[in-house]
Parts: C-alpha cells; structure tokens; sequence
C-alpha cells in the first residue's frame, strides 16, 4: 500500500492555505502520529507548505528514525523541546503568521508562545487535522477492523469462563488477559465491567462486586492495532433472562440494528442519533437513553464526528464511528449494544462482529 | 481517621491569599479529587475562602453526592459546564480576581474565560493544589501501600507463570490478569515489558517479540487502589545470567539501595538524583543512566516532586517518590529497578517489598 502521508501533509497544507497560517504548530500526539508515524510519547511538529520538522527528546532516538523516515526532518532535542523548536524555526524562511491548535495547547504553552516565539504572529487554529482524520483510508480500516477482530476474539475466549461469585474485577482480569493474548498492544481505554444494578451507570468502572444469577453482565471494551482502536459494548444475562430483561434487551437490540443499517455518511449526527432515539422513544423508554449515540474512532477512541442530539456536522464517507444506544434504569439495571461502523460510499459495513442476540451466561 | 478535605481547603485558601486572587477555578481531575473527593470524568470546582462550588453532569448525579458529601455545593449540568459555572459565579458576592490553573487549562478553555466570564480579571496560577498534594498524609500513605501490595502480590503470582517462547503481550496479560485478581482497579499507565535487547529502550511498551534464555526482561507497572498509584521495576534474567548481565545488574542494584536509604526530606531533587548517579558514574557507566532518579507519586503516578539534575526544589517531608536508577546498553539489554518511597520526618520507608536480589527465572 502506498505510503498515506505525503497526501495527509499536502491536505493539510490546503488548511494552512485557507486558514492564512504560514505553517502550523502540531502539539496533539494523534495528529503528529497521523502525519509523520511517530508514536512516541513527547514531540512538536511544525508543518509548512514546503516541510515538516518534528522535534522530539533522546529516548526516541532510534525510535523516530525507524517511524518518520524521510517524512519529516527530524531534531533531537536534549534539553526543552521548545528550545529546539525555537532554534529550528529561525532558520525556516517567509514564516511571519502561526498556527496553533487551540484544543491542544495548555495556556501554560501559550504563554510559551508568546514569549519564546515573539517574534512570529500566533493565530489559534481548531481541528486542522482532526477534519483530515474523519476519512479513513483503506490502511486505517484495516487497522480498526484489526483491532475489532483482536476484541471479539478475547470477548470469546472471556466468556466460557465468567461464573457467579466472581467479582467485575476479576472478569476485567479474565478479558484483558484474553486482550493480551490476542494481539492486543494497548487498552484504549479502561475496561467498563458492570454487573447487577452498576449496569444501570453508563460510566461505571469495574469494581469489586460479585456477579449473582440474574444480573445484568455488561462488558464495554476495546483493542488497539497498529494505534488505532476498536470499541465494542456486549451486555448478557447471568442465568435465565426474566420477561423485562428480555424486553429492555430487544428494544436496543433493535435500535442498535435499525441505526447500524440506516447509518449514511452524508446524514448530520442529529439524524444519526434519531434512528435508535426514534424508536426508543416510540417504545417509551426514550429517558432512560441518557446519552448520545456513538462517535468517531481511530487513532483515538473518542475523536469526529459526533452522533448526538446536538451533533449539526454532517458524518464524511470514510468514518468509522461507534453506534451504541442504551436503556438504564436506576437501581434495576441497563443494557448497551455497541458497534463499530465504518460509512463507506455504498453504505454502513460493521466492524465488529459478535452475536446481538440475547446470550444467557451459564 | 478524620475527613482530610476540610483542611486540605484551609491550607488552598491560604494559597489564595498568597496569590493575591478572590477564588479558584480549579480544572485539573485529579486536584478536584484530592479537594472534593470527586472520582468523575467531567467536573469544575470552584473554590474561596468560603465556598466550594461543583459543577458536573447528569451522568454522575449519584456518585457524586456519595463522594462529595455537604464538602462542596454541588449543581448538576445538563448542557454545558462552562455554562452553569458562570450561573454559579454570578451568584457569589465580593468575587473579582479568579485564578485559574494555567497548567491544566487549554488555550481553547481560556478563550471561554474571557468570553463566558469576562465580567472576572482571571490570573493564571502554577501548582497550588498540587504543592498540597507533595505531602501526603498517613491515609494516603496507606492507599499507595495497599497500592504497592496489589503490584508486589501480583508480580508474586506472575513470576513462576513466564516461560521462554511467550510474547511480551503475552506476559503482559499475565501480569494485569494478577493485578486486577489482587484488586487493582486500575491500571495507572501501560504496562512495560521489555526483553532481551528491548530492555535498553527505557520507554519500551510490550510487543510481540519471544522472550529467549538470556534476556534480560524488564517488567514496569502499577496499581491504583482509593484512586492512588504505585509504580513499581524489577529486571530478571531469562536462565542463567552471564557475568556481564549480572555486573551490570548489580550496580543498578547497589545504586537503587544507596539512594532508597540515604534519600530524605529536606534535600534538594538534584542532590537525591546524586546519590544513584554518582555511584553509577563511579562505576564507570554514568552514560547509560540517561533518565532521572524519580518522580512523586499519589493520585497521578506522575505529580510533585522531580528527582533529576535539573530540580532545584527541596523534597518536603510526606511526600512518596519513585527510585529508579537503570543502565541501559543499547542493542544489548538494559536494567532498571524501581521502588516506591515514603520520605518521613524521621527517614525514608520504602513502601513496595519485593525481593532486590537478582532473579534467575527457569
């Protein structure tokens, strides 16, 4: 496959044109991965029409070299990044107006920029690059749809050994093993484990509670490939499902497959989000679907577009975004069933593919 | 044990007056956890000598009356809570001069000051919540030794599972399999385990490679119980250690024990940095240790103080620092050993018992 970032960088050189920047300041580790390939943990990119410098600290000596290649010239710098690219920007010609990522710049490095580099002109930029990595190319859904199979795989492997009386503590032990051993190089973010009423809190961690017969079991999770995530939520029934249970479960069951199909890059996040509302409202279960319904994943799991109520952008062809409705009832219990999706062209294709029918853990 | 909150917002409000502001915003998670006791996400705290206002939203509605009690004034957001902050402000009489954490507010953020609160002269402050959280007191003492046990108990149960031909994913999983089983609730930073020649990268991640006889594997990790971390190195040898490796190994080891006994409160960062540094450079290897003795820990695996060549400050009595001299030969393999170490009034504890001794695993 064709090296992607020399069309990245001459995207974003369009940004610059249009922004009125000579050249941008890349602070968000994300965007400087996407350009230059570097995925260590401390470096400043400046991008210009004509290049790319990126500075970034010893322990990533041989590190940047393997990744950025040609791509970018390249300073290690011993002592402050900034100092380095300070001593780099002098010599960089007919750069007079700068960008810099407003989302992504502490007002501590703002204050950097307006005393160490007074003598350029700084203008506060927002989702040059973010804009850029909506579109996956076929590398990237690869990668995801990478990371999807490494999560299902370890889902599998998870749940032939989760039994009552183990605590959410322990089944997260038991799945980011299996996560692990299935090629997983990272945990993109923490493991939700929530069992019993805790399934009812969308933001519950895992905890020390003990899984009893007829809990709810909801298990939201991810992989990462190549640094790009998956994202996936499955809830079970521990021993037999009673009637409500399974009357919760079918109505997101059948909202997450009717926003999964209907799901169009071209359609506002707004709309997105209607097509699982919609019908949890009409089953009348619309409050206690508290949140939105998904969002972009890459490089990383929480990035454009948005699926919300107040979501107005339009979903690009080429995202791949989460669909993930819910039903919570306080102090009783929630079912969550969540996809990753990618819009192509010619439509919706998901990613991770992993039973939505009801599954009553033994 | 009494509630630490109340003084921990005496001894911040004096630091008001010091700075010559009416009130803080404070935006950092972890600096409104060690005020509030607020373990959410999504969160403003504002603080005077009189009041503390919590702004959060729906989705924590019931954690966050568990855990902030009558400590703070509490509002639920539903939209934004920027926009409920400045309803808040607004209500609070002889507010003029506001603080603001310049370390933890994005460029972005501080544009939403001067517009949303522009009727407020906001100051930006460094550090005046996380210069209270360098002292730790005999609570959070025992939080990162029950921190430390989760690590050390796990790595017990780890050891004897390693065996030449697994992946470094793969012994990975083993090792946050048996932290999450001793009740780690989470894992404060990505696990380290680095093989055979990886071990000289001091910022190695796990990867696919095969542990083989001979290598060197470096495993660096942690714990959180009670929302602290501890952080914990120990390097062992994959079958029989050469003479090399095992000269190598033990100056690190002679190092790591001189600073662990001699380090104390009241010394400057740089002079601890010495006291590792000076015997590895005596040895003739002062080359190799190209990173800093240590850093503090507590709610963040990494906060307050810095030990290294470059820190000035003076490492105050109760504060938990890291000691982790390595050497590392590029190509070849490297050794780090790390501990966890309580600087009381009368001498420093060391808080993470594992054995020092090298480690020829079968």
């Amino acid at each position: 496959m064709a090296d992607p970032r020399p069309a990245r960088l001459s995207a974003l050189a369009e940004g610059l044109s249009a922004a009125h920047v000579d050249g941008l300041l890349v602070t968000s580790l994300p965007n400087i991965r996407y350009l230059t390939g570097f995925s260590g943990s401390s470096a400043l990119l400046f991008v210009t029409q004509r290049d790319a410098l990126l500075v970034t600290d010893f322990r990533y000596q041989t590190q940047v070299v393997d990744e950025v290649g040609s791509i970018a010239r390249v300073t290690i710098e011993p002592q402050s990044l900034w100092t380095g690219l300070w001593q780099q920007l002098a010599h960089l010609p007919g750069i007079s107006v700068v960008g810099f990522e407003s989302g992504h710049v502490l007002h501590r490095d703002f204050q950097r920029l307006l005393e160490g580099g007074g003598r350029w002109t700084w203008r506060p930029t927002l989702d040059l690059v973010e804009t850029l990595r909506e579109r996956k190319d076929a590398g990237e859904v690869a990668m995801i749809r990478d990371a999807a199979l490494v999560a299902t795989t370890a889902l599998a492997r998870t749940i032939p050994q989760v039994a009552v009386g183990q605590t959410e503590l322990e089944v997260a032990g038991l799945l980011e093993h299996a996560l692990r051993d299935s090629g997983s190089e990272a945990f993109p973010f923490e493991t939700i484990v929530a069992s019993g009423p805790r399934s009812a809190l969308p933001h519950a961690r895992a905890s020390g509670r003990r899984i009893e017969s007829g809990d709810f079991l909801l298990l939201d999770f991810g992989a990462q490939v190549g640094g790009y995530c998956s994202d996936i939520t499955r809830t079970f029934v521990v021993g037999r499902a009673s009637a409500e249970q399974r009357g919760i479960y079918e109505t997101v069951r059948h909202a997450q497959e009717l926003a999964s199909r209907q799901v169009r890059a071209g359609m506002t996040g707004r709309d997105a989000d209607a097509l699982a509302r919609g019908y949890i409202e009409q089953r009348g279960h619309g409050e206690l679907f508290g949140h939105s319904l998904g969002h972009g994943l890459g490089l990383e799991v929480h990035e454009a577009p948005r699926l919300s109520r107040m979501a107005d952008g339009t979903l690009p062809v080429g995202a791949v975004v989460t669909i993930e409705p819910g039903i919570y009832r306080p102090g009783w219990g929630g079912v969550r069933i969540e996809d990753d999706v990618h819009l192509g062209a010619d439509g919706p294709m998901v990613l991770t593919e992993f039973t939505r029918e009801l599954v009553e853990l033994a």
